[in-house]
């Protein structure tokens, strides 16, 4: 059996960390494991799944002997090591949004879209946020096509990155010693606060973060007719993103068809019984490889096409982390 | 100048206290001010801002010499009292959704339908998801019709009642402490989480509290035509709930000209800058009077008619003390 010499850039950080424990679960098939982080991460030894490894700095020769380089250590790394891992002889799956656009980089959910990768070098793991919904979403539009998604986040500081859910945790100890806060990730503080403000603002009043749902949903299901529009909001919780999502499908829809249909959807939890107040949360979707799936009702406002849902996911370990291991794993697949 | 004399049933709940500083600063013209409570609280003595007050337990000969009685204790003390008050003469505004859904009772915001209460001996208050809504929307619809109005809440705790923020700052603190949360109030430990689920869960798999803001901008705006749909969603924040709402108008908008109806409507502040990071959030919201909109923009999946936004207000001080007092004042003026 191959074994495939695998890099990880960014290991030091909160996704690099999951990844290591995604291709452990996933039994890839591993050679070396090698992690490469910053200059200030360089020379820590990390313990891995797979043994206690040094982490080294990451610079052009970084990439030898290598199958697969999975980045996950923002867009400027990214940008910078994609092509010279690719000349390298490498695979590269990246976390950032640095190739995500790009019309000849598939960007890619495994169980939705796996063919788009054929034998491209640089295959990009989508934003978190649309991950969450898209994994939820597509086999509902398979099924009934989909008019329009509108959709609200509640965001968890995670999502940002490490630093910030500490900001949201420092500042609410504060808040219980009656200190000020100190304010220094996010704009304004987040502790029992809302901010509906994730990423820049674009000139047509939206974030970039609103809009890469659109973007890359229109991607992903190879489809730019679908209208689709997000508000994103981060709240003061520490992991795992929700979604209230509306959707208008083409024809009429059956609820509990929809049900039956997310149940046996690979990559979903159905989490739907309000009566015994069951329904998807933050805290129960922590750690789990699954997106909680609930509040699944006829929308009238749409008529007999509408409905309405609530999603949580853990956007660390599902997208970015196990995404990126099941594109891995798809690659070998085809080979 | 005739002086009223008025009673607050509920004077000890979080909605009390703040009626008696809203009786203050809109300089209603006071008689006697009567604070009644339930057995418990009977007694004690509250610091008012018209001096120093017992709370006398609420019973059937509580109403006399009554002009006005606010009722804020919950719905079975309005449906118990709000007649025996009435009877004795005086004009009951009651906060609860005791009386919302009578046809013969008015369901009042001053600014909206201040005329709906004539000579009304029972004038119901809004539930405050539906009024911090319509304050923002009903300019808006003036304007431009709306057809649907899609909404997605972040409740704060207050919202529930004291016992509720009690017990995220007690689980919170105790998350600090690494003890187990304890959970009596909310159906889980809300505490960095997001319960989807405020109310009973009706047939049609809304909550009674997402129900409420269609029956009630229904009754308020006169207008059963447009269609309405919310999730209504508990967070981790203390007080002032926001909401993302999308609005499909009749006619098609424009951004600029609804940005000036909004900056002229009183009881609305315009918080929209966001190239300056300034945009509606619950911490700014706490202690207004007014409810801050912003991240006013097109939304293209209604094509020239579709509008989003977001909104914050303090529901405790702008409803239900504020309304109702406000309403208590309207009356007045129509004497």
């Amino acid at each position: 059996m191959w074994k495939y010499n695998i890099w990880i850039v960014g290991a030091s950080g909160a996704v690099g960390v999951e990844m290591m424990l995604c291709l452990k679960n996933l039994n890839i098939s591993m050679g070396e494991l090698r992690l490469g982080g910053s200059s200030r991460s360089a020379g820590n030894i990390i313990s891995t799944p797979f043994g206690d490894i040094t982490i080294q700095e990451v610079w052009d020769d970084f990439f030898t002997w290598l199958d697969y380089a999975l980045f996950s250590a923002g867009w400027d790394i990214s940008k910078q090591y994609a092509d010279i891992a690719v000349r390298s002889g490498a695979v590269v799956i990246d976390n950032s949004s640095a190739f995500r656009y790009d019309e000849n980089v598939p960007l890619v959910i495994p169980q939705i879209n796996g063919d788009a990768i054929w034998d491209a070098k640089i295959i990009a793991n989508p934003n978190c946020t649309t991950a969450i919904a898209a994994v939820v979403l597509y086999p509902i539009y398979k099924q009934y096509w989909l008019q329009k998604i509108l959709m609200s986040t509640y965001q968890a500081t995670s999502g940002a990155g490490a630093p910030w859910m500490q900001e949201l945790l420092s500042n609410t100890q504060k808040y219980f010693n009656w200190e000020e806060p100190v304010v220094e990730q996010f704009a304004h503080n987040i502790s029992f606060n809302v901010i509906p403000h994730i990423d820049a603002f674009q000139e047509n009043g939206y974030t970039k973060e609103e809009m890469k749902v659109t973007w890359e949903t229109h991607k992903i299901f190879q489809d730019d007719s679908i209208s689709i529009s997000c508000t994103a909001v981060r709240i003061p919780t520490l992991r795992a993103h929700s979604e209230s999502i509306i959707l208008e499908t083409k024809t009429p829809v059956d609820i509990d068809h929809i049900r039956e249909i997310l149940k046996n959807t690979s990559g979903v939890e159905l989490v739907d019984d309000p009566t015994n107040n069951m329904y998807p949360m933050p805290l129960n979707a922590t750690g789990k490889y699954d997106v909680e799936v609930g509040r699944i009702r006829k929308n009238h406002v749409f008529g007999d096409r509408g409905v309405e849902l609530f999603v949580s996911g853990d956007q660390l370990l599902r997208w970015a982390a196990l995404n990126a291991v099941e594109i891995l794993q798809e690659c070998i697949n085809n080979k």
